[in-house]
């Protein structure tokens, strides 16, 4: 990929050093080597790919807009991370290697609205951090974390990460943003455009279009504060985990699922996983085989009995009052027994009694990230998660063409089938050793392999990583990518020098797209 | 209001009327006084503030195109409609005076997923049209159908009205759109952006900046195509009309009925109305008084014991299960029982048994729209709705004081407090007769006030008549109006002759924006 911006010259390098440190104090510019080395992508195939230039870590709106004039000055693309944690999809480093990190980690304000249920957010304030904060204050409202929590949530939502709560994807709660353009101007969306109107968490849309949604996933402009609702703590926590023994289980169990959560019984958004994902973080791959290539149907069954997990296994849990729940527990399990599972186990929580730490209460945990450990050494995972329909026919299509390709590639199938209210996102995570030379070979062409492959039945990535951006922005090629041209059109009128997130979902300004085709 | 464009002279105009005739075939082009007068705005204040040059009537994408060819060519401004029954807030009427009518109605294709409940909609599908659509398919989904439900579902959901079944505002369920630019090029949002893609009515997301709401309230594009998410049929539905006798119960009710709709327990999002919402449609002024100037209490009070109504009114519905609604019903019963209303009337219904005709049920009416008889002579209404939290003294406080404002102006007052999930809209109708020239005149004096009212307590909203547009998009104010200037920036972007409907939500491209300022 060529650069859509000039390289600096050593003497341009020092001056825009020189101003990032005037305008944030030396203490908040980070370009020696280890700093640089702690913006990588530890997960990437090729991290070089993506190495940043340095970092700078302003604390204030004004601070970014400073930063922002220097970047425009010296043409220095900014790489704007929340609290950098976006693993498997690049974690903190840009698409574009010498970009500097707008790391906005330090600004962690935290603003609670009690009585609406709302909270105004900066980028650096974290999982932990709101769960503290919000612990501290009774818990009235829970959050809907991700699997991995030690990120941010304003991070989670803008990149449109997935939880397990009715709440599900932050991104969905998103309630109004504060947002720093590329030429340093600072606006508002939804009802925050009026100067000091007390709705602007309350109604997302405001007057005239809204924005929200076009400062996810995009390079449009820098969030500084965004709104987000939060889940009232509910009366009483129903549910059962649930497992299925055999492959083929998935198709029906689909198809007994969605018709569940459209009609609005169940909520929550559930998420069907493969025993890899349940074990992965259990135990390791070595105290089971020491066979390269994919696991075979003896080991898998050994790892299973162990651990009692189902070839799938799903969670499904209510929320509200109890009497409610109760009538809807019943349906809930009539459907399940029907599907003859493997085993049921009832869970049950009342207000009061002590929070079970996990997704479906909203705690943040970071124990599934123990799958990092799976094939030992430096281990990491990559994602690769199409957009399928909610039927249990292409869902099992997909599982098994996808399972093929994980087995002719020699790799570990772990997959899970995560419900929205009318689609379905097929998160594989793809396992991995940096240690392991031959491994790490196969990487690359594995994923665009099944990108491909998605491709050709239709689907398309929600997600995903920075070496994939461009290939997945060409898979949405509807009469000669038209979205992605409007995108670059927006992209040319508010950052025509590319100084925000070059590369970002595909996006470029007009004339570095045109470089970089 | 200065033109963004220039006029056209006559030997132009013929030029352009031969082209548009061309294009379309001259039984689809409207330049005739009849034809323009069937597009006035009947209950503008001055209506010849918007007379439209003609109309246009393609019937497909490619002749969508042409018109916009032939629009640029000769910088003729143009005003898409879907239905043009945006009753209240302009009809079919454009902002700019001249413009020529983009009329969408010959549009009307329907494609049905019954699987995953949704449906592909052209502007032209009116509430109607895909209640018989659906009805000759045995019902399996229900709309949410606005109070006057002849308009088209795409025009609804464009100016984001409002519905009363728990999918509500028909703007949040919008899942996927085709486009046309200014420039004529065709796009698809979301997962359309994908050739071909299974997904494109299932997620509303795709890859990278989500753009659905951008075309909403907006001059961007011409949407051609929508997706919008259905209610699967409930198996049931139980619930309460409730009467309160003081117009103090206001407060009370809002603060019972938040709590209920944040936690889910209710997840439709009910309407509070006061008496004269519900007698306007059942009488006419001529039947109680004679005198000018606002009802006195003693009248109003007569009409609502007449009528059985109280002061406000609201009906609460549940849709779901049998078991779980009765489950919910017990819980909302006792919160409005708490209450002491005037009245607590319940109401049922099976699958199987007859559909009430209401918006409860998704059915299309349009007995609403006799409140334009209200006064009698060429009756019709102009809406006010700004947007307020949630808070039963917030409130209390709108209401004293804009009843105070209508007795003042010597208005009836009638006004409903629309609950979303976060949120109240407090649309109030100024009911009026255009052949009483002492109540017309002060009409605009008196929506002024009004704006300025709530604008001095931080309250926007959310949707306006077109004489107010700019007036309304100016108290958008934070930062210098920095949200407007970026739309003005993306407008220029896209459409620097102002082809699309300039001034709609406040919008034109840089240069008119200065023309008009």
């Amino acid at each position: 990929m060529s650069l859509p911006l000039p390289a600096l010259d050593p003497a341009r390098a020092r001056q825009a050093l020189g101003a990032f440190q005037s305008a944030l104090g030396a203490a908040h510019v980070y370009f020696d080597e280890t700093d640089i080395a702690a913006y990588q992508d530890k997960f990437a195939v090729d991290d070089a790919l993506h190495h940043p230039a340095g970092a700078v870590a302003p604390a204030t709106v004004e601070e970014i807009q400073a930063v922002m004039r220097i970047a425009r000055e010296h043409r220095i693309p900014l790489w704007p991370i929340s609290r950098g944690k976006n693993l498997g999809y690049g974690g903190s480093a840009p698409v574009l290697a010498g970009s500097v990190i707008l790391d906005l980690s330090r600004m962690k304000r935290i603003e609670y609205d009690e009585a609406n249920g709302t909270v105004l957010l900066e980028p650096g304030a974290g999982f932990y951090d709101l769960y503290d904060f919000l612990q501290a204050r009774g818990m009235k409202h829970w959050l809907s974390t991700p699997g991995n929590s030690w990120g941010s949530v304003v991070g989670n939502a803008l990149d449109r990460g997935v939880g397990y709560t009715p709440y599900g994807e932050n991104t969905s709660k998103i309630c109004g943003m504060e947002v720093v353009l590329a030429d340093g101007t600072l606006l508002r969306t939804g009802m925050g455009a009026m100067d000091g109107s007390p709705t602007w968490q309350l109604y997302r849309y405001g007057f005239g279009p809204a924005w929200d949604q076009l400062f996810v996933q995009s390079n449009f402009g820098v969030v500084t504060k965004m709104g987000l609702w939060l889940m009232p703590e509910p009366e009483s926590l129903m549910g059962m985990d649930v497992e299925f023994d055999r492959p083929e289980d998935l198709g029906p169990l689909i198809d007994a699922i969605a018709p569940l959560r459209r009609e609005g019984l169940l909520q929550q958004s559930p998420t069907i996983g493969n025993w890899l994902r349940a074990a992965a973080v259990l135990t390791t791959r070595d105290q089971w085989t020491k066979d390269p290539g994919a696991l075979s149907d003896s080991v898998i069954q050994a790892i299973r009995d162990k651990y009692k997990v189902g070839w799938w296994g799903v969670s499904l849990r209510l929320y509200g009052r109890e009497s409610v729940n109760k009538a809807a527990y019943a349906v809930l399990e009539q459907e399940m027994q029907r599907l003859r599972p493997m085993s049921l186990r009832p869970a049950e929580w009342k207000r009061g009694a002590p929070l079970e730490a996990s997704g479906w209460t909203g705690t943040p945990v970071t124990f599934p990230m123990q799958n990092a450990n799976w094939h030992g050494g430096r281990g990491g995972h990559l994602g690769f998660s199409p957009v399928l329909p909610q039927s249990g026919s292409a869902a099992m299509a997909q599982f098994k063409r996808t399972y093929a390709r994980y087995r002719e590639h020699g790799m570990d199938y772990q997959a899970s089938f995560a419900f929205g209210e009318r689609h379905l996102i097929n998160v594989n995570a793809v396992l991995l050793n940096k240690d392991d030379e031959a491994m790490m070979r196969k990487v690359d062409p594995f994923l665009r392999q099944l990108i491909a492959d998605a491709r050709a039945q239709g689907y398309g990535e929600y997600r995903t990583h920075l070496d994939y951006m461009d290939l997945v922005a060409g898979t949405y090629d509807f009469n000669d990518h038209a979205l992605l041209r409007l995108n670059e059109r927006v992209k040319t009128a508010l950052d025509p020098m590319g100084i925000i997130a070059p590369g970002k979902s595909g996006i470029r300004p007009a004339k570095a797209a045109e470089a970089a085709a």
